[in-house]
């Protein structure tokens, strides 16, 4: 059984019906001890307020969501230096990375991922200097062309072995849960765990990206994951990040953090 | 460009407009040289007529689709060897494979995938007897809970290895143009590659099963995959199969077949 001082709330869990700053008075009110914001809710709020709220209120920030991109055009470079200077000011421990889908009209996935690789590298030494850690999200197979050409573990981990010290992963059960190579994926990434993000795959599933389920509604074996990560050698914050258009994102947010800390303990 | 005599129509291309007669009808008429039709036409045309009707009609029959589905029970054995006797029967090249998905209520994915094992090798010496050979097919990541336990080519590579002769896979672009080690699968697929599907991928995917496109209107690099399975020594028949609902199947199917013909030749 999980500890709930090991829980974080991913804001976007709760993104159509609470602002930032709902969102930490509700991780306050129902004692989550962990929040991941996403920078739109920072932008929205103000960084300085957002940044002394998460603070007054005291939250863990596990994460900031999300920067990288970097397949969308050389303006990401930049984009996600400023995302890294948000990250050092609330005191995120990481910041997520996504590669960024196909260029618009490209075909080219080899290009593609050069590109990420390229940016990713270019933003490394100002994230050393700031003392942000990012983490890379391979993210699910079938999100490939339009959202993130890092598709696997394993693919997410070679990237950040050759960019060194501050550079790991972001692990999140919905991406890789079917792989194969899963087991020996996390065991090659003991040390570059920075992050473990927890939701579930829903049977039948009817959105490629805002479907996901609670913890225990769906097939995936949570429990089993985390013991796998765990033996990686990671035993920090667990991240509930859950899209969900047709359920949850339509619920009462209080009902959703109070089922969220049930199934944290029962099926994480 | 690849020659048209290398095109094969699979018939769930145009399922929802015509039932069997009407697709072999339909490549006679429009010079499509093979066909992959499936069970349930057969079914309903009854075996002895729709094979008659292929050999009359100098159909080359690529495949039979579909059996396997080990993982709905134990009862999928018998059935797959009943669809090992109607592809011998139709004279089909290969009978496609898909391991069907996690059992129901079930999260044990490698349980599941033993079954899968286990269920196939149990129909191999079936096969072997009546000369059909056995595809497995791995399906995209997104089907592994629900329809296919087995995700990627180097998986469905490394269980037909163990089979011996007789028993390979099958390759439909749609599954695996996403995947970091493709290239080299396919390089070790070399001797294995039974047939080659093409369709494509749109951006957006509406659907994670029926929203499939025609060649040259999504993202996949279809030529590059070609030219890395006619290097694994592959110079087969190509199938054609796009389920789609939104589009391809609320068409007028002679239209389908044109503009097919016509994809084939510029995007293949």
């Amino acid at each position: 059984m999980v500890a709930l001082s090991r829980l974080a709330l991913n804001v976007a869990t709760v993104r159509e019906q609470w602002d930032l700053a709902r969102c930490i008075e509700g991780c306050a009110r129902h004692g989550i001890p962990g929040i991941a914001p996403w920078r739109e809710g920072l932008a929205e709020y103000g960084l300085a307020r957002a940044a002394r709220h998460l603070r007054d209120a005291g939250l863990r920030v596990t994460s900031l969501c999300r920067a990288g991109m970097f397949t969308s055009g050389p303006a990401a470079i930049e984009e996600t230096k400023r995302a890294i200077d948000e990250a050092h000011t609330i005191g995120a421990e990481f910041l997520v990375i996504l590669a960024g889908g196909l260029p618009t009209g490209s075909k080219d996935l080899a290009a593609a991922r050069e590109i990420a690789a390229q940016g990713l590298a270019a933003v490394v030494p100002h994230a050393r200097a700031a003392g942000v850690k990012l983490a890379i999200e391979p993210l699910h197979p079938m999100t490939c062309a339009d959202r993130c050409v890092i598709s696997t573990v394993a693919q997410a981990l070679d990237l950040a072995g050759t960019l060194g010290d501050g550079v790991g992963v972001a692990l999140d059960v919905y991406h890789f849960w079917w792989d194969p190579a899963m087991e020996a994926s996390i065991a090659a990434a003991r040390g570059r765990i920075f992050g473990f993000h927890v939701c579930d795959w829903l049977v039948p599933t009817r959105d490629l990206v805002f479907d996901r389920g609670m913890m225990g509604d769906g097939i995936i074996d949570i429990p089993r994951i985390r013991a796998l990560i765990e033996r990686a050698g990671y035993d920090g914050m667990i991240d509930v990040e859950i899209f969900s258009a047709r359920d949850w994102w339509v619920r009462d947010p209080d009902e959703v953090l109070t089922i969220i800390k049930q199934r944290f303990v029962s099926a994480v």
